[in-house]
């Protein structure tokens, strides 16, 4: 699947811990954005300095990306998914397997993927249009959304999508590649 | 590729700092595990919790997985690899795109999947046979770790794998189904 193809794309971090969960969360929204998603939305306890982190890093390398805190996330999932109008797909280690999954979800609408944290409502489960599993081994909620999105989304080819940026990572066997375009 | 006909494979993570990255160090050995990795090494700062932790996944979850600190990790890297003995797969956002990279990497040998931290000595990106990036966009050694190791080894299809352990999760579409092997 294109990724140019998806309508919009949004990553939904449940509970999230300000001083527990830091650096997971920060890593979860980057990986959200590296691959393909439009938009992270915190929810749990405020964390102004996630959304500094993933603001400085769309800044500083490029695309449009948004983030933003969600007092109410079920609240807002369940308006997002009123009359079928967004699909939601929850990433649990319950879930089912995600090869299966994603043959199965709809590319047609927007989607909200849910990520859970430590406590995730019970109504989580009948309210998302799909439960995933990467795997039912206990790993790590970025792990499980980097391959998700990487299965469902596919290759972010499109250039354009991270254009914009002050610094550009040239692909390289060996050493560092960097272009600064600060300099330009 | 299936699983089972790649030797032993490791996993070592440069440069742990105890405080700063005690989870995302704990989700990087969870996540080799779960991707199929024989082992983890630590590398950096000591810390036995990281270990533990590890070992009691294993022990709940099941299969067989090592894991270990390791003070050298330069000096075992230079020795394991002297004569071609095992190979050396560096993750790093500088490197050759995954998609490329892994059609080019040896599965005759064992092989060690080094994951940086902040500071990656230079040495590492000439002693690596391969120096690989998943996407040239931040965002987490996590990820990488997962997208690059679901590529490269493919889906965990050997029931065996994780055999033995008190907890297995069955997947499922709704709701939580797990059988705790302790009460059988």
């Amino acid at each position: 699947m294109a990724r140019a193809q998806l309508p919009r794309l949004s990553v939904l971090r449940l509970g999230h811990r300000r001083e527990r969960d830091k650096r997971i969360t920060s890593h979860l929204g980057l990986t959200a954005r590296a691959f393909g998603a439009d938009e992270v939305v915190l929810a749990g306890e405020e964390d102004p300095s996630a959304l500094e982190t993933w603001k400085s890093v769309t800044e500083r390398f490029g695309g449009s990306f948004d983030c933003r805190y969600e007092p109410k996330p079920m609240a807002w999932l369940r308006s997002s998914s009123k009359d079928g109008e967004a699909t939601i797909v929850h990433l649990t280690m319950y879930g089912q397997p995600w090869r299966e999954a994603i043959t199965e979800i709809s590319t047609d609408k927007p989607a909200i993927v849910v990520v859970g944290g430590t406590k995730v409502p019970s109504e989580m489960f009948h309210l998302s249009n799909h439960n995933v599993s990467v795997g039912n081994q206990p790993h790590s909620e970025v792990a499980a959304l980097a391959v998700f999105l990487d299965s469902w989304v596919g290759p972010i080819d499109d250039p354009s999508r991270f254009e914009g940026g002050l610094i550009e990572v040239v692909p390289s066997t060996r050493g560092k590649i960097v272009i600064n375009h600060e300099e330009e």
